[in-house]
């Protein structure tokens, strides 16, 4: 089964992500409806053509003529949503997110949904360091990865189409995970990062070290520009995992910091090599 | 004393940052001429009117016609060369250079120097994951950092001179810092980015970690690609600040440690809102 011009897609959550999926959809030609809390979101959205149609409610017409629906909303709240709306949902809609973390959420998604419901998870590994539909654009997704994330429970059909709804979006390329291997891949490739800026901007308050950065702090701590609510809360979900990370990504740190302090170059030298040799295959294909 | 056309630059060292100096000079109507080791340098240089004229020897003439010399060298190589040529110098010459520590070299080479030869520091906080001549680029230099840095040895005029190298060759913002105030900024926003980043890359060897990634990890371990001769020498020539740095920096690593450790959410997101609210000065002004 492949996305195609017919199918409906609705969006839940009109912010940063969910504006980017609707624009490259729309774009691609694809009916593109709406729901969003927020009355200011959807006017932008309406106003700019990123969506067809939209409702600040949950509107049971919208969901019945749904054949997609992508949830980009905080964890906790997409769990809430399908408490609360999942009976709505009529039978042979597929479900999808944008979420970045999965294994407690993928499973317990799925065990809430009534027979003929599909949920396939997928995580777009895109996004800017501003947040709302209106600094959403869907140009995030060219040269980016896409990554799908089935469990046992899902169909071959639904994971076809949500890999085929990734490269409708544009994403360079679309792989598959189950979510216990998405969730040590993203503790390692995205939240350590983000904690290795955070911790980083925390540990310098000198006055103007603005007018002697390089490029390569600015290029660091881009992320260090967070949001505190969906960070912690995506920390929090994948805790064991993203210590495992940090332990194993000091350990390396703590090797570096005693060859300094020996003056052991010869190791420093071969940890640079080491860090060098697997750095370029990370060079984007744009 | 401000650099004026008729001031003749001579560079020695024609690899990335002498090309790129050299490129930005020309284009301002300087006469540039240039001593490095390498014969295809410095034809590549003739070929592509990077430079006027070119010698892999030390060259006597070059250096009494040369006002402004710009040494683009390794920090022992630097001290090498004026060891054995710093007596060839005309009186009335102003050395500058390019290196990213400067407590130990400055005053040495300032040391070495005959009277009437004098030497003032600078950092230009800009360069690229390339080497040699052939990748010189001086829009490099767009938006960046120049840091003078001179010591009580310095005459007001050398030092003007050296802030208007630094316009002259486009940087964005010119600044003036003492050898030790150069080397703890430059440890801590600098050399410490490119610790985090080789650790970081030697911490995981899973394969396909390339197709699962996001920008976050790609802009974070750019500069994992690092030029082991160089930068060794470079963290061993700051070792006490550096490993200041470091030290600061993992403590507040720990502590979002724990953070996650006993799911302490507030003090967490307290971090990640000072994080946010010190990047915002770091954007750049282009």
């Amino acid at each position: 089964m492949i996305l195609q011009k017919t199918h409906k897609i609705l969006i839940v959550g009109l912010g940063l992500l969910g504006g980017s999926y609707a624009r490259a959809l729309k774009k691609q030609g694809f009916s593109v409806s709406a729901i969003t809390l927020d009355r200011k979101s959807i006017d932008f959205a309406l106003e700019n053509g990123i969506i067809d149609k939209g409702s600040t409610q949950v509107d049971r017409q919208m969901l019945q003529e749904a054949d997609v629906i992508v949830f980009a909303l905080y964890p906790h709240v997409f769990v809430d949503w399908i408490r609360q709306n999942g009976h709505l949902l009529k039978e042979g809609t597929i479900l999808t997110d944008v979420t970045g973390v999965k294994s407690g959420l993928v499973q317990k998604i799925q065990s809430m949904l009534k027979p003929g419901v599909e949920f396939i998870a997928a995580h777009p590994m895109a996004g800017r360091e501003l947040s709302g539909v209106e600094n959403s654009d869907d140009s995030i997704f060219r040269g980016a990865n896409y990554i799908v994330v089935p469990t046992e429970k899902n169909t071959f059909g639904a994971i076809e189409l949500c890999q085929s709804l990734g490269k409708t979006l544009g994403f360079a390329d679309v792989s598959v995970l189950p979510p216990k291997q998405h969730d040590e891949m993203i503790a390692f490739l995205s939240q350590l990062t983000h904690c290795i800026a955070v911790s980083l901007m925390c540990a310098n308050d000198a006055a103007n070290l603005e007018r002697y950065t390089g490029d390569s702090f600015r290029d660091l701590t881009r992320i260090a520009n967070i949001n505190d609510e969906m960070w912690s809360e995506l920390f929090l979900a994948n805790r064991e995992t993203l210590l495992g990370v940090m332990d194993s990504y000091r350990s390396n740190f703590d090797r570096l910091y005693r060859c300094i302090q020996n003056q052991d170059r010869e190791e420093m030298r071969s940890m640079m090599r080491l860090s060098t040799e697997r750095r370029k295959r990370f060079d984007k294909k744009v």
